[in-house]
C-alpha cells in the first residue's frame, strides 16, 4: 500500500491551543485524524510527523524518498521562509510534494510571503484551514489517477 | 440553490490548445464540465465565464456580489500580477474567493510570483492542473459546512 | 458653456454601498449631484461618467480633449497605480486635470501611494471624502479666473 | 470663535520673490490675506505663521493642539520629506490636518514625492498654487459641517 | 496570400495630432498607408488595427494566431510596460512578433524602459519614427526568406 | 560621398564560429559584405571595423565625428552594458547613431538588458540577426530622406 | 515561586573564552550566577539554558509558556537574525520576552542589525555586556510591579 | 559629584498626555523624578532637559562633553531616525551614551526601526516604558563600577 | 566691497579639539583667519558663521541672498546629507555656492556620500582639510574673473 | 599528529545517488576515502562528519577548535546561504577554514551565490567536483608549510 | 624637481570643441598650459597626458608611482564611474591623488554621481571648470607645505 | 604537449611590491615560476601573461581558444567585477576556465564580491595566496584525468 508522508514544521504541535481566530480550534491530533481518514479513502497509509528541528525535517524527507513515498504533504511553518536545506532535500526526490499552509500567507507579513519550499513543490494550497491537508491528499490521489489514466 | 462564480482571465479561452506540457490538454470546455460536476456534487449552480478584458472581470465580480454568490473561484491569469481593480472588486464583497492557478506560479518567472489578488483571497491553490478548480469548489463546500456546523 | 468632465474609475459605481467607514455613505449618484451643483455655481456643464474599463476611460479622456473641455476631474481608483495608458491620454491634451481620491491614499498600503496619473495632473486632492470633487471643481474655476485675471 | 492654524515651513517667507514660474507671484503676505478672508467666510480665526526651524513648527503644532484648534493647515515645504518630528507632533493631536503644497510635488524630483506628514494628514492638496490654502480652509469647514450634520 | 497583423495600442489613434516634435506629423492613417505599401512590396496582406483596450489587443493577437498570420507588428504603447496579458497572448502563438516604438524608449522616463512585450518579441525596433513600421515589415520578409532559403 | 561607420565591439570577430543557434552562421566578413551592399544601394561608403578594446571604439567614434560621417551603426556587444566612455563619445557628435544587436537582448540575462549606449542612440534594433545591420543602414537612409524632404 | 527562563543561543557556551575585547571575560557560568542572584533579589527561580540548536530553543520557549513562566530573557545570538521559528514560538505565549545582546548589534555588520525576535519582544537591551541580563531581570520585575500596582 | 545628562527629543514634553496605551501615563515630570532618584541612588547629579529643536539637542550634547559628564542618557524620539547632527555630536565625546526608547521601536513602522544614534551609543534600551531611563542609569553605574573594578 | 558668506554647520564649532587625525588641529577660529586672509587677497569681505541649527543656516543663506553676496562657501557638515531645507534656500538665490568638506566624504560611511546640498552647489571641494576653504574662495574669485573677462 | 576536520552539511549524505550530472557519481563514502588519502599524504588525521542539523555542525566546529585542529574543510551545503550560527562558530576559532562546494555556486540560482560562511573562511574552492576536497587539504598543507618556512 | 602627473580620461581630447555651455571653451591644450603655469608657480614639473584607454591610464598611474611623483591629478571622465582597475592602481601608490571634474557631477545623471576613484583620492574637486586643475595643483602644494611645516 | 594559459589582469604586474600583508611577498615572476613547475609536473606547457588592458585579455582568451588550450587559469583582478567582455570571450570557448584570486574576495568590499567571470568559470579558487595558481593547475590536471578515466 502506497504511503504519504505528512510533515509538520515548528510550533505546529501547539495547533489549536493558541490564536484560534487565525488557525482554528483543531489540534494537530485532529489534523492527523483528518489525514488518516483522507488517506484511507484513497488507499494510502499516512506517516504523520511534527518537529521543531529543521534537520529532523530534512531527515524525514530523505526517509520519505528512500521509502518511495507516493507523495509528501508538508506544512513547513516558519521554515517555509528560511530553509534551503528543506528545499534541497525535496529537490533530491521524485515524490510529488504538496505545500500546505493553514492560513493565507499571501495576506500576512511581507517576510511570510516568500517560500523557498515552493520552488520544489508540485502544488501549493493555503487558506483552507486544516481542511487544506485533506485537499492536498485528494490532490495527490487525483494526480496519480491522471498519470495512470 | 447557491451559486458559485468561476471566472477565468485572459488567454484561458485557449487552454488545452497551446503548451500542453505546461497546462495539460484539458480545454476550457473540459474545465467547465469539471466545475459543473463538482458544483452538482455539493448542490451549487455554477456560473462559468472567461474574458480577456480586465474591466469585464471587474463587472462580473460585482455581479457575483450582487447575486450573493456562495463563492468565487477565480483564475485571473495575467491579471493576477497587475490588476488592483480586480483586487478592489473582490474586497468590496463578502463571498469567499478562491484563487486558482493551473501551474505552480511560485516556480516560474519572478514577476509571476506576485499576486495582488491573493490579498483579497480566502485561499489559494496552484499547481494541481485543472483539478485545482475542483479542489477549490470542494474547499468552498467544506468552508460552508464548517461555518454551519 | 464650458464643460468639465468628471471621470470615475473601477468599482466607484458601488460607492456608498461598501465600507462606509472608509468611503462614507454618499453614492455615486450623490457625487454626481454634488458635481452638477458645483458646476452650475461656476457656470460649467458637467459630463459625469464611470467605468470599470481602463480603455473606456482612455476613450473618454480623448473625447474630453476633442470637446475642448475646460477641465478634467478624475478619480482613477485602482487605475491610479497601474495605468500608464490613462497617464498618456491625459498628457496628450491641454485641459487642466485634477486627480481626486476620496480617502488619503498616502496613509494606506504601500502600493496605493504611487500614482502614474499624478505626473499628468495639474493638481491633486485626497482625503476630503466626496467633498473633494467639489473642491476640485472650485479649484478649476479659480484657475480659470486667475489665468483670465 | 474656532481657530485654524496655518503653518508654513522653510523658505516660504520668500514666496513670490523667486521662481514665479513655479510658485506664482503671490507673496506670503498675500497668502495670509487669502487665508484670513477664507477663515472669515466660515467664521474661523486664523493663526498664520512661518518658520525656517523644524523645532519651531513642532512647538506651534503642540500649541495648536493645546489651543484646541479647529484645524491645522500646514505647508511643511522641505520638512515634508524629512521631518518625523513634525509627523509625531501632528499624530499627538485630534485637530484635522490638511497638508498643502503650492506646486504638484508628485511631478517633481523623486525625493520630493515622499511625505512623512501625509501619514498624519486627514487630507492633502497640491498643485493649485496659493489657492490651495483657500480650498484647505473650505475643506475643513465642510468637514465640520458634515460631522455636525 | 500571407497576412501581417499591425496592432497599435492606446492613444496611437491621435498620432500626428499631438507633440509632433516627439512623434512626428504622420497620422495613424499615414502609418497604415506605409504599412500597406511595405506589405504589398513583399506580397503581404496587412490587417491594421488600433485600440485603447488591453483586452481588445489580446483578442486580436489570438485572432492573428488563429488566422496563421505570417507575422505580428505591434506597437503596444503604454501597455508595453504594464501588460502581462499581451505578453501571454503573444507567447501562445508561433508567428514572429516585432515590437515597434516610434521614439527611442530607452532615452525616456525610467518606467518607459521596461517592456513585458519584449520577452515574447522576436525583434525590437525603436527610434526610427513611423519608418520603424516599414523596417519591421521588411525584417519579417527577410526572416521568411532566410528560413525558406 | 557620405560615409557610414559600422563599428563592432568585443568578440564579434568570432561571429559565425560559435553558438550558431544564437547568433547564426554568418561571419563578420559576411556582415561586412551585407553592409557594403546596403550602403551602395543608398550611395554610402561604409567604414567597417571591429575591436575588443573599449578605448579603440572610442577613438573610432571620435574619428567618425571628425570625418562628418552620415551615421554610425554600432553593435557594442559587451560594452553596451558597461561603457560610459562609448556613451560619452557618441554624445559628443551629431551623426545619428543606430545601436544594433543580433539577438534580442531584452529576452536574455538581466544584466544584458541595460544599455548605456541607448541613451545616445537615435534608434535601436535588435533580434533580426545580421539582417539588423541592413535595416539600420536603410533606416539612416530614410532619416536623411525625411530630413531633406 | 515565579520562574524566569534565561535562554542562550548558539556559541554562547564559549562566552569569555574568545574575543574578550568584544564580549568581555565573563563566562556563561558567570552569567548564570549573575542571573540567579538577580532572580533571587526579586524572588524568581531562574531556568538557565544554552543550545546551539534552533529547534531546541523553540522547544524550551514552548516549555516556558507551558510552565507559565513569569518572563523569558533570551539572547538568541546568531538566530536573532535568521529564525522565524523562534519568533513564532515567542508569539504563541503571553510571558513578556526581553531580548538581550551583549554588544551593541546596531553598530556591527549590516546583517546583524535586523532582528526577527524583536517583533515578539516586549523590550530589547543591548550593549551593556553581561550586565544586560541583570537589567533584563530587573526590568521584568519592574513590569510585574507596575501591572500589579 | 559626577553628572549624567538625560536628554529628551521632540514631543516628549507631552509624554503621558497622549496615547497612554502606547507610552503609559507617566509625564516627563515623573520621568525626571525617576531619573533623579536613580541618579541619587548611584551618587550622580542629573541634568534633565527636553527640546523640540535638533540644534538645541546638539548644543546640549556638546555641553555634556564639555562638562565631562559621566554619561548621557538620550531619548532622541523622532530625531533617532533622521539626525546625523546628533550622531556626530555624540561621536565627538567620550562619555558613554545610552539610547532609550519608551516603546519597542523594532515592532513599529519600518522607518522607525533605523537609528543613526545607535551608531554612537554604547548601549540601547527599548520597550520598558519610562522604567527604561532607570535601567539606563543603573547600567551606566554598573559600567563605571566595572571599569574601576 | 563684495561679501562672501562662509557658513558652517553642526559640530564645526568643536573643530580642532576632537579627532585631529581626521580633521586636523586647526580650530574654527583658525579657519576664520584663513578665510579672512583669502578674502582680503581677492578683495572680499567675509561673513563667517557657525550654527548647530538647520533653521539658522537657512536664515543666513536667505540673508546672504538678500545682501547680494558674491558667493557662499558652505560646509553643511551633518546637514549635507539630511537637509532639503538648506538645498531649497540655496536654490532660491543666484550667488555661486561652493560646498566644502574637510575630509573626503566619498571615502567614508555610505550615508555620508549622499549630499542634497550638491544639487544646488556650483562646485564641491572635499579632502583638502581646512585648506579647502581657501581654495573655495580662490575658486569664486576665479569664477568672477572669468565671467567678467 | 595534526587533525583536519572535514564537515559536510545537509543532504550531502545522499551524494552520488541523485543528480549525478550536477554532482557526479562519487558517494560521500568515496569523498571520505579521498580525504583520508589526501590527509595521509600530508601527515594529517582526518575527522570526517556529515549532518543535516545546523546545530550539530556548530557543535563540531567548536569541537574542532577545542581539539586544536590544524584546519577545517567545510562544505556547508544549504547552510552556506542561511547560517550565521556556523559563521559565528568559525569566527571563534583560529584554525584556517576552507569552504568547499562541489559545483560552481556562482553560476547557479541567485540565492545560492551569497555565502555567510565565506566571511570566516580563509579560502574558498568551488566547481572542482569532489576533487575540491583534496585541493582544500593540499591547500592547508601548503599554508602550514608557508607559515613554517 | 618634483613631478605632478595630470592624467585625463576618455573624450577629454575633444574638450572645448563640444558642448561649451557645459564644459566651457578651453581646449585640453589650454588646460595643459594652465597646469604647467600652476606647476611652475609651485616648482613642479608637470607630466600631462590623455587617453581613451582604461589600461593606458592604469599604466600611467603605475609609472607615476614608480617615478615617485609628488602627486597625481586625475580627471577620469567616464572611467570615474566604471573603473575598479584605476581605483586599484591608485591604491597601490603613496602619492596624493586629486580627482578633478570640470562640471559638478553631483548635479547630473544618477549614474554619474558614483565614483570608484574617490575611494582612493585624497581630495575631490568638481564644478570649477578647467580652473579646477589649478586648484588641485595649488592644493597639492599646500598639502606638501603642511606636511613639511 | 597540451598548453595552459595563465592570464593576469590589471595591476598584478606589481604583485609582491605593495600591500604584502594582503597579497604576500611573491612577485609575478615567482608566480610564473610556480605555474611553470606545476605545469611541468602534469605535462603542460604554460603561457603566462599579464596586461592592464581589458581588450588585451579578451584577445588572449580568444587566442587560447584558437590554440585549443587545455585550460585557462585567469586572475582577472579588477576586471572580475566589471568586464562582461571577458565573460563573453570565455563563454565562446570550450577550455575549462579556473578563476583564481589571491585573497578571499568574499571577505572584502561589497563591490569586490560580485564576479561576472564566475558565470563562465568551471571552478573558482580564492584565498590561498599565490598557491591558488598551483591548485588551479592541479585541478585542471585532475579534471582531465577524470574525463579520460
Amino acid at each position: 500500500m502506497a504511503t504519504i508522508y505528512v510533515l509538520n514544521g515548528p510550533n505546529l504541535n501547539l495547533l489549536g491551543t493558541r490564536e484560534p481566530e487565525v488557525y482554528g480550534r483543531a489540534t494537530l491530533k485532529d489534523v492527523e485524524k483528518l489525514c488518516r481518514d483522507a488517506g484511507q479513502k484513497h488507499g494510502f497509509t499516512v506517516e504523520f510527523r511534527q518537529s521543531n528541528h529543521e534537520g529532523q525535517l530534512v531527515d524525514w524527507i530523505q526517509e520519505a524518498h528512500a521509502q518511495q513515498a507516493a507523495g509528501i504533504v508538508i506544512n513547513p511553518a516558519a521554515y517555509t521562509h528560511t530553509s534551503i536545506a528543506i528545499l534541497d532535500a525535496l529537490l533530491m526526490g521524485k515524490a510529488p510534494t504538496i505545500e500546505v499552509h493553514i492560513s493565507n500567507i499571501h495576506a500576512r507579513d511581507e517576510f511570510r510571503r516568500h517560500s523557498y519550499v515552493s520552488k520544489a513543490a508540485k502544488a501549493v494550497i493555503c487558506g483552507f484551514g486544516v481542511q487544506g491537508y485533506v485537499l492536498a491528499i485528494d490532490g495527490i490521489a487525483a494526480m496519480i489517477d491522471t498519470s495512470k489514466g
